[in-house]
């Protein structure tokens, strides 16, 4: 927390971001279910996906880039499979339906996939996961995302830095919560670095000429490198597939930037699968299975002391856990335009 | 090819493993299923999971350390999920088993999910997708596998190099199949590089004590280091969740190692996610849509014009399709090999 930072209790900021969005035109219950999505992010430390995010969402509410006044409408096409048309609302509130729908087809056949078109940034995936998590499930998602890569091998972007999210229950709360993109670092440490006037390490990025760079600026310029060379990218593409082909969305280079044109509707697609663990070995073997998992993975001895082995999610749901207990820290300056916005709201009433 | 090699036709090639692994005891169906999806990784270029596997194959039949008279048990658990109790099959068989349950229900529900315990090596995984998109299903199937990994951050071997495959049908025969380890290189190319006597890149390995390394000697009595660190090390703990902990088999160090103890069962666990993507967005959008996805990825101008952009896959089923129309071509050593065990089959006729 810097000097310049605020602390603000989860609850809060909550009805700050919700009355933000609203203030732009959403409705109260779009509005609460974005605010969740993003709060969520925050809480778990992820604040790129955060609080941040509000004022670009109500700036396009008001473009009409977002139709707030959208309702998507779901298809259901096979008693496991449905697609949600978006119908370009707010992003989280397509997502936060689709989840819900999944949840719903997967209680009465076992797994269920839905996936989304029509549809714009929903946030980061891992709060979709804790209310997967929360109410049994595993699940497995992703999104499409407009450019930030070249498919391997090329020096043009034309792919997304896709995230896939993969999650299953734990014992007590402590669910596994994988929620990676396929770069070795994310566009905003390189933006960080800029700002900070450092070099980036080798390996993150490429410049636009596809050489290897670490000036962070020849790297905005350019473009991000996937993990592990072609896997990386290949993942990158299959997440689209899933995300974007088969949702019946917008794909690869056809996924409008919310950055460049943000008055236009992105187009995105997302998809879910939720799978219920009790159906599949019963919830008891499952909760059994699962806390060996975790004990053989927390209790290798770590390379260095200080860092013991963790398992994907810990961190995320321990930061979660202390934003509650003690308030989430923010910029001033956000809070401040948080607060300008959700005065638009009474105003607007 | 070298002077060493010999070319054989597939045809023939499939006839003489199916007859050495009929010859170690196992029945003549599940001979020829095993055969069929190690020869097919055989024909796509993966020799390190064809043919050379016979042998040890047959040699774990011999033994009793997989049981050549197991029927792989299915049950039914909910209208998309079954498991399959691969009750120390041949792995390949219980693969194929496993594929063919999930693509019946995926028929029926839209999507399934089919887990499968107690089982052994089942090859690569690209011959399964090739199948599944043959039959315009896509595939998502990992298995997990004796420990060749630290989770990130640790110093102690807890976690197998796990495989994920994403796979979808593409027009012609032309389908999308991601077949990915996560680790940045297989230990195989650890081991040729210390046959050859060549250090390994920095990178791929780490020593015993979790310092990088490249020295192929160190580097095998230490570790394989995973795709962009904690990620390819979560994703490599996914895939286990999905494959042993999600279908009741062994897991993460419980996985018993065929090489160590070739004796004992494994007691693998695999999984298959198939769907049909005609009961979701229909067959000619999907067709349509698979087409511009593949156009915009080939069409990416290359980094180096001489190595044009391609598709997870591409290589694959370009090699298939030339080993079909040219035969493979094998070390004299490993065919001699096959034909002695293939003899084997005669006698115990």
């Amino acid at each position: 927390m810097s000097a310049t930072d605020a602390t603000v209790q989860a609850e809060a900021l909550h009805s700050l971001c919700a009355a933000a969005l609203a203030g732009a035109g959403a409705r109260s219950t779009d509005a609460a279910a974005a605010a969740r999505i993003l709060v969520e992010a925050e809480l778990m430390g992820i604040a790129t996906h955060g609080a941040i995010r509000v004022p670009d969402y109500a700036r396009r509410l008001r473009s009409g880039g977002i139709d707030a006044r959208a309702v998507p409408r779901l298809e259901r096409r096979a008693p496991s499979l449905a697609l949600l048309d978006g119908a370009n609302a707010l992003g989280p509130v397509t997502g936060t339906r689709a989840l819900e729908a999944a949840m719903e087809m997967a209680a009465a056949t076992g797994i269920a996939w839905v996936g989304c078109r029509h549809s714009n940034h929903f946030g980061a995936i891992a709060p979709y996961a804790r209310t997967a998590c929360e109410a049994g499930y595993a699940m497995l998602a992703g999104t499409n995302a407009s450019t930030t890569m070249p498919p391997w091998g090329g020096r043009q972007l034309r792919l997304g830095n896709n995230p896939l999210c993969i999650a299953a229950p734990g014992p007590d709360g402590r669910h596994f919560i994988l929620d990676i993109a396929m770069s070795v670092a994310a566009r905003g440490k390189i933006r960080a670095a800029l700002a900070a006037g450092a070099r980036i390490p080798e390996g993150w990025a490429a410049d636009a000429n596809g050489r290897p760079t670490t000036d962070p600026a020849a790297a905005l310029a350019g473009f991000l490198l996937p993990v592990g060379a072609h896997k990386g990218s290949g993942l990158s593409m299959a997440v689209d597939l899933f995300s974007g082909v088969l949702s019946g969305a917008r794909f690869l280079t056809d996924v409008s930037s919310w950055v460049d044109r943000p008055d236009d509707p992105q187009g995105l697609g997302h998809f879910f699968v939720l799978l219920d663990p009790a159906r599949l070995i019963g919830r008891a073997a499952f909760a059994v299975a699962m806390a060996r998992f975790q004990h053989l993975v927390r209790s290798t001895p770590a390379a260095d002391p200080a860092q013991p082995v963790r398992l994907p999610g810990e961190d995320l749901l321990a930061r979660r856990a202390q934003a509650l207990a003690e308030g989430v820290s923010l910029p001033q300056k956000l809070l401040a335009q948080l607060e300008r916005l959700s005065a638009a709201c009474g105003k607007s009433r």
